[in-house]
């Protein structure tokens, strides 16, 4: 059977798919502008209406026909449409078989949770949110039932944010490296407890001084040219949660914060969205305006922007690099910090209860322990009552520390109150990955070197030649695999870890 | 027959349309921000895409369906209902009929043509701009074979701005406007010419001031405030083009431009696109988030917006009760001004060559030789290379002015090269509407002492009750006779105009 036709009909149907996707993007990037308040209701009635007219395509019967015909004949596809028909088929499955009922009441639960959450928070008041956890656990399980799945449920939930992944591959990932980093966590604990005189003791207290946010403004649009990004195609803007979207191949709009007590904080912000911005840049528009122009999976992206953040940002090389401009912008308020403070006050360790707050090396166990809480959960059940007791444990076992109330524990996050289990471990992940591409990259090229003398043309396009021109076309684990010859591994980041943090902790 | 069914099915269809005509808007208002620059082609596919998604479904076979089965019982329909089937019928027919190669002929030399445009004013060239000109007048005719109209093919392009106008009825109207207004014009031109030294002679120096933008922006976000905008619903913004979009119900953004030479620019522009805003947010919920939101017509939008800008923001009350807001937020920069010379320069008048720049009392005249020129050529077509010498001689009858070149001539404006014919005289239709209204608004409240009082929520409450409430419930002459007793009439007009300017320059 000739099958041009029906892949040419496929395609363009996709092209459809996608020009839908391009403008949900862009109705949740007008969301978070500064536009009139009021709207905010009207403007999810819109939302909704599109956010629905791409469900029906992704999910129409057209699509099952599509998929159907297209299936026996996969072999004879390029990678282009193997992996358009690939990523068309898994988007179905997740979605077409939940049904109608039951997907209606997640969402709205999800909202009214989002609400309970919030004042559970405020309140700290567990008791107040469990009972719409427990539910939206119930719900969450219930719906594992009609998604694909190998194993166990979680798995189901997990591939919504990584495709393929399993908990038999993270299981091992995370085993190794909580082997490796509780104790290092420990061993650098110990010595700043034991040591409080030395200045890596406590935080910098420059960190912490007034610094107007016109002049964290001025420090970051640097940043942006610094990492050559193009204006014309990426901006910069101010929002009060960051961001990068990524509304067309030659138009990414990404965002920072700026708190005027903690300077550092717009700098990684804008240093991590760049990341996502600079990977979305790099996708060559062959893949960008199509459905497989999102990047490899949210763990991917995830390892791309903490590249950019962590691997490149807090490096001694980029420290350096930025250091002149630091001072220039920011000098006159943070008053005389030497280089080596500023690098080390940009490295400040310790273990800590806020996830979002944590530095580079205690991060990851905060992401783990989520995971083997969502994965209990969501596979056999649990009395929610009893969730609070098991976060704290956790806690005290891989940070040595007391929680003292819920609102600083279990509370802290807004994910699983708007029903995301499963999303967690993109950022984990994105740790493995950035470290086991970053060991290849420093065979391949000068990478420090590139870093230190600013040349991030040269780096981004490298970048792009060795890992963004993939995006979708295969899954992150296939990339990483073609890349690196490896397999992903966390040894990297175990290696990554224990040497930088070592060198300044522990010499 | 039992219709019911089939009108609540009518009715879903048309919530459908407006949300792709809600999405629209966003995309075009999104394209007017700062944004990246290169990502413009591919925000026009996004674009093209919705675009032919909301003509689909505007044009469809179901929506002849509904047509079809719903006309034979408009009569036992609700007013709005009536309208529902009235507004879809028109859009059908105007869109409908017209053969897909012809559009899509149209759509391509339009944007060739506003490129030829472009170059063509740059170098003061009528020539390399006349070609198109010739074809967009040769397709506009062909299309006219394929839209509904009466007695004449021109009728068919005014009715795509103004619903059930005529040529009849603007030629009456137009024909007294130039009959009072041209000598009015002549006697203030001689009285200016003849006394020189006279301070009404004489555009007034202060009005050229260097004012920064930021004191500027400060003093529009004033007046916004004077009148009443609610920054929760209505914001202001800046762009190159001013301009209102309704985004929804609660949701209007509207923008001014800030000229460091021009600080009255920024003021009625501000006023200007408030205007159109007050009236989208005083059209009620239950036709604002319908096809009839938009209000009754271009014309009568037109009304709306220059009712704010001048018979207010120009009058002697209003400029009274902001003076101290201009003199506090723009007095170190234009230096002393009294009242009495703030109001003189705000209604400067004299005849000159261009539109956009021209004041109250002349633009009308720059909008009806356009429609004359656009009548005779769109009905009987042209010799274009005879256009200048047409535009010319217009200039000359109606304003005693020579036209030194097409750049200050025929070419000044980007509409026809858009192929927008029929689309000026919205502006003047505008101004007749709003001094038939005022008339009336004058016997029902007391206008100027609520003007002068700055009661603000009042007068836009009282034009909600009496104007804005009905949108596009009925056509805007409809509306105009069911407001002031009398069909759409161009005296008050000429009696606003003869009075004003007669006691500013004749007395």
């Amino acid at each position: 059977m000739d099958y041009t036709q029906t892949l040419n009909e496929f395609c363009d149907y996709l092209k459809k798919i996608e020009a839908y996707s391009k403008v949900n993007s862009l109705l949740f990037w007008d969301s978070m502008q500064k536009i009139p308040k009021a709207g905010s209701p009207y403007r999810a009635n819109t939302r909704g209406v599109m956010a629905a007219e791409l469900f029906q395509l992704q999910t129409s019967g057209q699509m099952r026909r599509y998929l159907d015909q297209l299936t026996p004949v996969q072999d004879k596809l390029s990678d282009f449409h193997k992996a358009l028909l690939r990523v068309s088929r898994l988007t179905y499955e997740q979605n077409a078989g939940i049904p109608k009922e039951l997907f209606q009441e997640f969402e709205g639960l999800k909202a009214e949770a989002m609400d309970a959450w919030d004042t559970a928070y405020k309140n700290n008041d567990y008791d107040y949110f469990e009972p719409y956890l427990k539910k939206l656990i119930t719900l969450s399980r219930e719906i594992t039932k009609h998604l694909p799945f190998n194993h166990e449920p979680y798995n189901a939930l997990l591939n919504l944010y990584e495709e393929d992944i399993s908990t038999e591959a993270l299981d091992k990932m995370f085993g190794e490296i909580k082997a490796a980093i509780i104790p290092l966590i420990k061993q650098i604990s110990d010595k700043q407890t034991s040591n409080p005189a030395n200045r890596l003791a406590h935080r910098p207290e420059f960190l912490s001084r007034y610094v107007p946010k016109a002049a964290q403004e001025k420090l970051c649009l640097r940043l942006c040219k610094i990492l050559a990004l193009d204006e014309s195609k990426a901006m910069l803007y101010e929002t009060t949660h960051p961001f990068s979207f990524t509304i067309n191949t030659n138009d990414v709009r990404f965002s920072t914060r700026y708190d005027e007590h903690d300077f550092a904080s717009a700098i990684f912000s804008t240093l991590h969205e760049a990341g996502h911005s600079i990977y979305s840049l790099n996708i060559p528009e062959e893949l960008n305006e199509t459905i497989l122009g999102g990047g490899a999976s949210a763990g991917f992206h995830e390892s791309q922007s903490r590249f950019y953040e962590n691997v490149i940002g807090r490096g001694y090389e980029f420290v350096s690099l930025i250091y002149n401009d630091i001072m220039e912008c920011l000098g006159e308020y943070i008053g005389p910090v030497s280089l080596q403070e500023m690098y080390e006050g940009f490295n400040y360790v310790t273990p800590s209860l806020i996830r979002v707050e944590a530095d580079e090396l205690t991060y990851t166990l905060h992401i783990i322990m989520r995971y083997e809480m969502e994965r209990e959960f969501i596979n056999n059940g649990v009395d929610t009552a009893r969730l609070p007791i098991i976060w704290n444990e956790k806690i005290r076992d891989y940070f040595g520390l007391e929680v003292p109330n819920n609102k600083l524990g279990i509370l802290q996050d807004i994910q699983w109150s708007a029903g995301r289990f499963g999303g967690f471990v993109s950022y984990a992940l994105g740790n493995v990955y950035n470290a086991q591409l970053l060991n290849n990259i420093k065979k391949e090229i000068d990478f420090n070197g590139l870093v230190s003398r600013g040349e991030f043309h040269k780096i981004n396009e490298y970048l792009k030649e060795r890992v963004h021109k993939y995006s979708q076309l295969y899954t992150a684990a296939q990339q990483i695999k073609m890349i690196t010859g490896e397999e992903p591994t966390p040894k990297y980041f175990i290696d990554y870890l224990t040497e930088k943090f070592s060198k300044l902790y522990l010499n």
